[in-house]
């Protein structure tokens, strides 16, 4: 926390409304009520440019895990930038904290991903995945196999690459994709499967439909399946028991490379340093991450690859040729150190611990929201957790759009003192990992009231 | 500067050799002797993991502008962490430091160029470029109008898209990119024209190709020109005089957007905040940056963009869709915070003015190493220079390039105490701004040195 006092937030609000494009913005409303100031915080609470506080359930974007200013993060990346605040790591240079860090996700990962590729973010994170591959398989003299596979709703960025591998098509529109190149299959949403199907016909539907997919594009030319292990702003869709363990096997049966898209997942989001293998029991071959990395403090990105892919990528070529891949702020040392002193944090505080015990209790708690009437779903493990809201339980049909009712919910939530986020007609909750029971009580009271208070609304409106 | 005893430098050696994918890696060497460690710094001064102390002649990679390890820089970036170290942009948050930094570049950009996406870097603003580009036309309803055309030697970034307006074709090898969408023409390369053709004559001969490529493609199909105001990587390419204003001409006959790729020349490089204009008289439509827009303290990267092109993108569509792009690092407060203070310093210690003065003695001196026989051209402005190495002055005949000149030079530096870039056959300067005339003369006499043992070295092995 500290002094905005001498900060004109009127004018900061017309800077922002006159200069700064946002992503994901809605420009008929931006440009009449522009932007809420966020401009202070601490731990898990946020401050307004009015003095306002906020209990955060978003954890900024699925990424502030060891909450907000903390002291130890802000020293750290101070005595890093007396050090040495960047040097290129093009060729053969290094710093003290990217080769940390390197070494420490190195440990971390699962079963032998050893090699960690840097960028900015998770966009860079995935766009350098696919890079990898096709440098990979060209390596290899397999040429015709680049092409990837995702899924319907799953998210992975937005390059664009990364944007042609989403599959959330409400972000296409007005846009331009890659085709050619990416592929995508159904989303494995247990929730809107069709009534009469069981669970396991479900899930043996939608490992079938990755199979069928590989062999009609030809296993020659599929690359690489990217998977998200809860799915995060498609929904936060968790797919049926024994989903991740069959599509490895598809995977594995036809050469094709499992990239898991830990970007939301990791660092303590489901209680684990990585949710592949020790929430899911999954070894992928690439997992890309970013977000919790840094708990947000400063942009940071890496794909980590396995010793195989390492070794084919490694060999040098006989034409001299370099591996001509890479950003200026690869491995950035003040965003590595930021990283490292991340990761001890959550190690010392055991922050995966706490997620265990206090994230089990907040999705038990978000789950006891399902008696409410316009809450069709609610879904998601630990603190990343989604409420979906419809017009009848039964049909699970969709509220008119115009209600925006996650706007809604959301609204109502801020007006008391709690911000989650708005995702069509869900509201999705991804809070600091280092929430007390106290918060999670405030948390699901508040939200619970602001679905009450907008299903009056509703009904008003004649919407329900 | 600051203390690095405790560290054990034989093992951060290791960690690196072992789990780091550097950029740019030639493996074959990289698994032999591994990186050289940047430990420490201090204004123009890099230390290594040995205590070695070097002028760093490279900038970090053209971006640390304002000198290395600033107190205030450190200052202001732990300050902000301690308000609020993250918050998403998305939609309607925001913070103070996206909000003034985007209106300072405003200010600071040329014409009407008012608006600023953010990203972590210039991969990401080019790559956001084209998906905004894509955007915009779709907006206007000239679905085909998608095309880029970019230079053969220009350097656009690493992303697949980014790589793909890339015209460095050694950078393509054992990689993809996008062919439909990309097209390149040849690069505008004064000292590699025809002997007998004059400057102008070839300068006609490049503004001519342009319009060529477009009436090829189609106006109607053909979106924008990319360019760099001078080359970077592709070797420090100063285009003839008139170039830029004639190729905006060519491109505002066709209606083709005009990106100018200022991630390197902006922020003080060659004397001004932005060169498109002050230094080449052209008001682009958008234009890239990244690198001295924070001095690279902290990993940020911007698309700024004209009025007219915001009118488009903004206006909100019919069909209720977002402008459905960004990232999570978008605006990222701390960043941003690093942005701002680092153009106050710049323009509260003239940075600019030191270019303009110490830079003109820079390019002078350095322009000086002609006289030297394996010397073929000496190019560039102010702190961006270029010295292209040859086998004979006359015929402009390349040295064998198993002979690694470019790398020899560098490694005779780098035992003098100076560190300069090697790039194939050429070695790039791109110092921080901050240069006295002392470290001036020491490094170009350190380069005559290294460049005069250099030819030693390749007579003796028959090379020349």
């Amino acid at each position: 926390m500290s002094d905005n006092k001498n900060i004109d937030m009127q004018q900061v609000w017309q800077q922002d409304k006159d200069h700064y494009i946002h992503p994901w913005t809605d420009f008929s409303t931006f440009k009449e009520t522009g932007s809420m100031i966020l401009a202070d915080s601490d731990n898990v609470h946020v401050t307004d440019g009015e003095g306002r506080q906020y209990l955060d359930g978003i954890g900024g974007l699925w990424c502030v895990n060891i909450g907000y200013a903390r002291k130890e993060m802000a020293d750290a990346i101070a005595e890093q930038i007396m050090k040495i605040p960047y040097y290129s790591s093009f060729g053969h240079h290094t710093t003290v904290p990217a080769a940390e860090l390197a070494a420490k996700l190195a440990e971390l990962a699962p079963g032998n991903l050893n090699h960690v590729f840097y960028g900015c973010g998770g966009s860079v994170a995935n766009d350098t995945a696919v890079r990898m591959i096709h440098f990979y398989f060209n390596q290899l003299g397999k040429q015709s196999k680049k092409k990837i596979i995702s899924r319907i709703d799953g998210y992975h960025g937005s390059t664009y690459m990364a944007m042609s591998i989403t599959g959330v098509k409400f972000d296409h529109i007005g846009f331009d994709i890659e085709e050619e190149l990416v592929h995508h299959i159904s989303c494995p949403n247990p929730y809107r499967r069709p009534a009469e199907q069981s669970i396991e016909a479900f899930c043996d539907e939608k490992v079938q439909e990755l199979e069928d997919k590989i062999l009609e594009l030809g296993p020659d030319n599929v690359a690489a399946f990217f998977a998200e292990p809860i799915m995060g702003a498609g929904g936060v869709i968790v797919p049926p028991e024994g989903y991740h363990k069959r599509t490895l096997d598809v995977c594995r049966k036809y050469g094709v490379l499992y990239v898991s898209d830990e970007v939301v997942t990791a660092f303590g989001r489901l209680g684990h340093m990585f949710a592949s293998e020790d929430e899911f029991g999954i070894v992928p071959d690439m997992i890309t991450c970013a977000k919790g990395l840094t708990s947000g403090y400063l942009p940071l990105g890496a794909t980590i690859i396995s010793d195989e892919i390492y070794d084919v990528i490694s060999k040098p070529q006989a034409d001299g040729a370099l591996f001509t891949h890479g950003y200026t702020y690869s491995g950035h040392p003040v965003s590595c150190a930021a990283g490292v002193k991340n990761i001890e944090i959550m190690e010392r505080e055991n922050i995966c611990g706490h997620v265990k015990d206090m994230g089990t209790y907040f999705e038990e708690q978000v789950k006891g929201l399902i008696d409410l009437p316009i809450v069709g779903d609610v879904r998601g493990r630990k603190f990343m957790m989604c409420i979906e809201n419809v017009a009848d339980k039964d049909s699970k049909e969709l509220i008119n759009p115009d209600a925006k009712v996650g706007n809604r919910i959301a609204d109502h939530c801020q007006a008391r003192g709690l911000i989650v986020r708005p995702l069509a007609h869900m509201n999705v909750l991804s809070p600091p990992l280092t929430l007390t029971k106290e918060n999670i009580d405030f948390l699901v009271a508040t939200l619970r009231e602001s679905i009450e208070a907008t299903t009056e609304d509703l009904k008003q409106e004649g919407f329900i």
